[in-house]
């Protein structure tokens, strides 16, 4: 047992153990927290995963009507929809409809949304067919746009999958607004861009370039319009009519807006029926000898699954994909998400994001048996869905049953569809994904520097790719965040004096405000009074960890330097004497009259409401300042600290020696020394320790509050304190009593501390 | 002009420009601070390029005396030192010699510390040699070690030249102590495990391995230790034995601790002049035929600069070297940065980080010249400077001119240097490196994860390579950076009264702590009176940016609904008119009831003390958060700022409709839209505009709060409040004032409204 406690002793004395330090929070009291009941969570976590689980047994008939209007009603869409942005994926037709298929189907099973609807998505498709044609460009017919594309989607599918189950989905929030919008308004453009050759018949150039150049060739060949353009103009004209009157019919007949809406609903179905019509009365008789036929025409659809397999692999092909999954990963998981939340959020239910990330993970790790290509959730199709009033998830699988009609019963009428009509339909579903003008100006109303990361998010993706566009909104957006993290503000603070008037008494209170207000923060006519002479009161702004650590240290230190008395007198020292840097007086300038002018400093009050977090290097940083101040005021210095709420970063403070009243010189000047000096003595000109006899015993507070008949302070850290207003008054309370008693005692060190007090 | 006004209006209709907004800071204020003195701000700029001006013409007696004691004590410290480095980076020890001369001379033109001594050290000398072992790995025999390590020194050189020019030492700040420490400790591992082999002349295997190989093969070899062990241990036991002997009669005889001090510092040159000559004894007579000796000596040292000439840079070589370039870099840069701040702040002066970056970066860069490789501040060294009494930065001249002598003068005698001494004189050096335990202890005190980090860095630098070490422990603390944003702390407060007894009066005062708040933060009998029912009190404890968005609703959002009443009744809806997951109350449980006995959400108040900084997302969120809890309490609900004292989070929050009066339902509910909806009408079911008729107009304060006859808050933002007392209190008031006037029209909503108030 000797042995024993001798180790202990040992180890405790090499480690530097404070023997008589107050407690603190341990790693032990986090942990404890974390295993509350294990299995229990287990238990939750397996429920979780299969939410169908929780409502199918109450299913009845009041959700089934609502449920067959909405399936219904996105089936429809979801048809024209998806082999338009098979079109935009550079894709045959059927695969769109093979992921409209798996999307609604499998998603209803693990939804924790009723209104999000899967499938194919304009922004997905356009990553795939860049996708596409980078793998073409390095790898020339090795593989088809098919085979990538279902790889795409097996592997990101699996990726997200593994973010969902493992909990992750919070690394969603590492993307923020104006990113998303950012690129969402680039890829638009950047579709319409794509889509208007075909729309007017144009060919002869890559419409998959950057889209500047997309767009400037668009003009080039306008002459090359063919007869395509009357189908295409023609069709987004009835689109955009439709829309617009059934709007205006709504808004003048608000009792019948119900069938309006479902009008403009159909109005894809309904112009690809009318323009396939007239495609088939104008083409069929018009073929020619090598069978072309006088506009561009889908052709063969092939009837039902062609495509249904196991998932085939290729190991070589993922790896080509590598560096392309990051971006089809973040696109379908974010869109998604998002999406979910948004409807979560207006029909007043709550998603489980993790959940929505696994529920998207198998859909697309199943769709590749399908022969599916990646989808996700689509913003316009789950609006309708809401709309149409779903009542429940299961709503999908009638969409689902549609698609399957359409697959099987259907193929021979899209023989005629006009892929100039595709493509309106495309333009006039996407050309809303551009940010509106009035959302780029609350960017920048709310924040100007996110404006332009917005804009710069779509000028990347419209000069560039996609894939750019998204990384440097990402990027650019972190870089601003660390910035903000590094540049925080802070404030030297100085009491106003509040009284309120009511019938029976005068109230008062003291308010801390920065001592230089700006305008528009309060009354300009308001006088702040700062605080007593020797004290600085200060406010950091921001969690105080590495990046703005050496920042505090610099506003305090030169504050005391310019406001405080220096503790040495230096009209006495030679100019030889002087440092290097220091040029002496101006001549005709009493250096020590001015420095005498100056209160003598007291103590520092830190207002650290802002201050939630606290590391190592910032700590290092405190106890420099403390170094610092001290040596230049040649005295100990009270640090006193309000609004200390976490205890983790009371934790630290203790640790670097502050709170507990113990002088500075007692502990350890180094906490985090980046390079620890152990060779040599200490010279006697270094750091002389000069503070030993003055430091102050951790005293009492002066002000006693008393609530409920107990102090509500801690005794063991008299220098924290709950608000700014009672750390002042404690660090004025010392001021007092040190003036009072060297008042008494006629040892005044200077003729101006009496003044002053 | 009617056409000009016309236009303005149309854009700001397009825009949706505020009309009536209170006044708020512009992109034009922020600017205007930027441009004050252009003129002023580019010749200080200039100036500070050239230190050197403001002291040398002030150079007197007095400065030199110090200055010449510290050149001459540094000059000799450096030449035995710089051997062994470059013996460390596997360079002839010529190259050592000339960094070395060339840092020591260059600096003191640039430097803005008087302490900092540059040279050949430790860790950038190990760098070096695992740099050049990578080049020559992948590019065998291709370049000579020396061109390769001058071509790094050159290049990084002038990267950080730039950064210093550009005024981004800042930068610098991105990289936290445990990081450094870390990979330092783990370094210092590293040297002292490949400098064993010498010390005890094992040979045969590489030494330039991962540290833990080396570490195995030293006791693998054990049995091959030669003659050369003699030396290297007998070197290393004097180096110690005169420290530890100088260190302990320093103690014993305060007064002659300068003497000791000085025989303690030339202990390394003492060391290897003694060793020199035993070994010249030794080996001069027993040379064999081959010309081998019976130890491992140095051998031939040219004389003098053997390499001067104009850079001869490679651009092969260097992107041969791209790779390692920014390791090199960040090492160059941060120990110079670390040491120069702290001789600063020990000596009571400010070093210029840029003007500091700046000089190493012309070091490096000017040193090819002269065929040195890199050099950076060496912090053994200029402790050394330091206590040797330096007045000046013109110290390093002399230092300078001791080297070139030792090249001109003592080469014939280094021939005869066993490199067994110089490994001891490395081991010596190195090994106070590493970490004491106790300061790996205050790093665990201080912040356990911050502890986690260090020894990730120390394992990772010991078990691969000192670049992967740095790359770590940057990303992991970057990792936790991000972590602790996205993560924040965030308490619901309630009211503690404090009383103050003084002679004359009783005081009383508010204070706002957590409603359950931690034993450590306050004395545990004080019971906290949560605010007036109805109102909620919130205090988020980090800037409000889009990492944290998100949790700042699910937070408030989820109180509300387990706290506050639900607006609509449930039990009269029938379970088919149920929400599908929402399974209905339980038998036999009446929930309106229940919902009855909570109060009515009135208003919620936040504490901003903690933000200092928004963002779009972060408004997003709030204004989403505004939108579910009026639907959840199914009527209009005021949101109170406390202590916004930043004029952009003012801005944001006026752009996003807080704190004006404005009712929700008139400010546009997607200020950052995702995914922007404009297809067909609005439903009717969706979003309720039942807000329209219960908003208040914006109102003002009950609470009187005069002070020098001026109200002190802005009349334009009644919801924002200097300070949480007043926030609460504003609240309050709007409650008694509500249920004041409903009781008095007897039309009282429920019964509990009354009881409650």
């Amino acid at each position: 047992m000797t042995l024993w406690s001798t180790t202990k002793r040992l180890t405790k004395r090499v480690l530097g153990y404070p023997e008589n330090a107050p407690p603190v929070v341990t790693v032990n009291d986090w942990a404890q927290k974390l295993t509350d009941d294990p299995k229990h969570e287990v238990m939750n976590y397996i429920e979780s995963l299969f939410p169908i689980t929780k409502w199918i047994t109450r299913y009845n008939r009041g959700w089934l009507y609502g449920d067959v209007i909405a399936g219904f009603t996105v089936g429809i869409v979801v048809v024209p929809q998806s082999m338009s942005y098979a079109q935009i994926a550079t894709l045959p037709p059927q695969y769109g409809l093979y992921s409209a298929f798996v999307g609604t189907l499998i998603y209803c099973l693990f939804a924790t949304s009723k209104d999000v609807s899967i499938g194919p998505v304009a922004v997905m498709s356009l990553t795939i067919s860049q996708i596409i044609s980078d793998v073409d460009k390095r790898f020339p017919g090795m593989w088809e746009g098919p085979q990538i594309a279902t790889t795409v989607a097996f592997v990101s599918g699996l990726i997200v999958l593994g973010i969902g189950l493992l909990r992750l989905g919070w690394i969603v929030e590492f993307i923020p607004v104006p990113a998303v919008s950012g690129y969402m308004t680039g890829s638009a453009i950047n579709i319409v861009a794509g889509q208007v050759p075909g729309l007017l018949g144009e060919s002869g150039f890559d419409t998959r370039a950057a889209t500047y150049k997309v767009i400037i060739n668009c003009f080039k060949f306008l002459p090359d319009t063919k007869l395509d353009a009357a189908f295409g103009i023609t069709g987004l004209f009835a689109l955009y009519a439709i829309r617009i009157g059934c709007d205006a019919l709504g808004r003048r007949y608000p009792r019948r807006q119900r069938p309006f809406f479902f009008v403009s609903v159909f109005r894809n179905a309904f112009v690809l029926v009318v323009l396939s019509f007239a495609s088939w009365l104008y083409c069929r008789h018009r073929v020619s000898h090598s069978g072309k036929y006088p506009i561009k025409i889908l052709e063969t659809v092939p009837r039902g699954f062609q495509h249904v397999g196991p998932p085939v692999i290729d190991g070589k092909l993922v790896s080509a994909l590598a560096g392309q999954l990051p971006v089809a990963t973040i696109i379908l998981l974010l869109e998604h998400i998002a999406i979910s939340k948004s409807f979560g959020r207006v029909n007043g239910y709550k998603i489980n994001p993790n959940q929505e990330l696994i529920a998207i993970g198998v859909t697309n790790a199943i769709g590749t048996v399908f022969g599916a290509y990646p989808a996700t959730g689509s913003f316009s199709r789950s609006a309708l869905k809401s709309k149409s009033g779903v009542r429940t998830p299961a709503a999908g699988i009638l969409s689902s049953l549609i698609v399957i009609v359409a697959l099987y019963g259907l193929t021979p009428a899209f023989f005629w569809i006009p892929t100039a009509a595709l493509s309106a339909v495309i333009i006039h579903a996407v050309a809303d994904l551009v940010a509106s003008p009035q959302q780029a100006y609350s960017f920048w109303r709310v924040s100007p520097l996110e404006f332009i990361i917005w804009l710069a998010a779509v000028l990347v993706t419209v000069f560039t790719t996609i894939e750019d566009g998204i990384y440097t909104s990402i990027c650019a957006s972190l870089a601003l965040l660390l910035l903000r993290m590094a540049r925080p503000r802070g404030y030297f603070l100085g009491k106003v004096t509040l009284t309120a008037h009511s019938q029976e008494k005068t109230e008062t209170r003291d308010v801390y405000v920065p001592l230089n207000p700006k305008p528009s923060l309060m009354n300009a006519a308001v006088k702040v009074t700062p605080p007593a002479p020797g004290i600085v009161v200060y406010r950091f702004e921001e969690s105080f960890l590495y990046p703005n650590a050496s920042l505090l240290n610099t506003i305090l230190v030169d504050y005391v330097k310019a406001n405080m008395r220096r503790g040495k007198d230096m009209s006495q020292v030679k100019l030889s004497d002087r440092p290097w840097n220091d040029p002496g007086p101006r001549p005709g300038h009493d250096e020590n009259a001015e420095n005498l002018k100056k209160p003598a400093l007291r103590a520092i009050v830190l207002d650290f409401s802002g201050v939630s977090q606290i590391d190592t290097t910032a700590v290092q940083s405190l106890i420099d300042t403390r170094k610092e101040v001290e040596r230049w005021a040649d005295r100990a210095v009270e640090f006193h600290f309000a609004t200390v709420l976490s205890p983790w970063v009371r934790r630290a403070l203790i640790a670097g020696g502050f709170g507990t009243g113990v002088p500075s010189s007692s502990v350890p000047s180094e906490i985090a020394a980046v390079v620890p000096y152990r060779g040599g003595q200490v010279a006697p000109s270094a750091d002389p320790q000069h503070h030993d006899e003055e430091a102050p015993a951790p005293h009492k507070l002066e002000e006693y509050e008393i609530t409920q008949n107990a102090p509500i302070e801690l005794d063991a850290t008299p220098f924290f304190h709950l608000d700014i207003v009672s750390a002042v008054r404690s660090a004025e309370g010392t001021l007092l009593r040190e003036d009072m008693s060297s008042a008494r005692s006629s040892v005044s060190k200077s003729p101006a501390d009496i003044s002053e007090s």
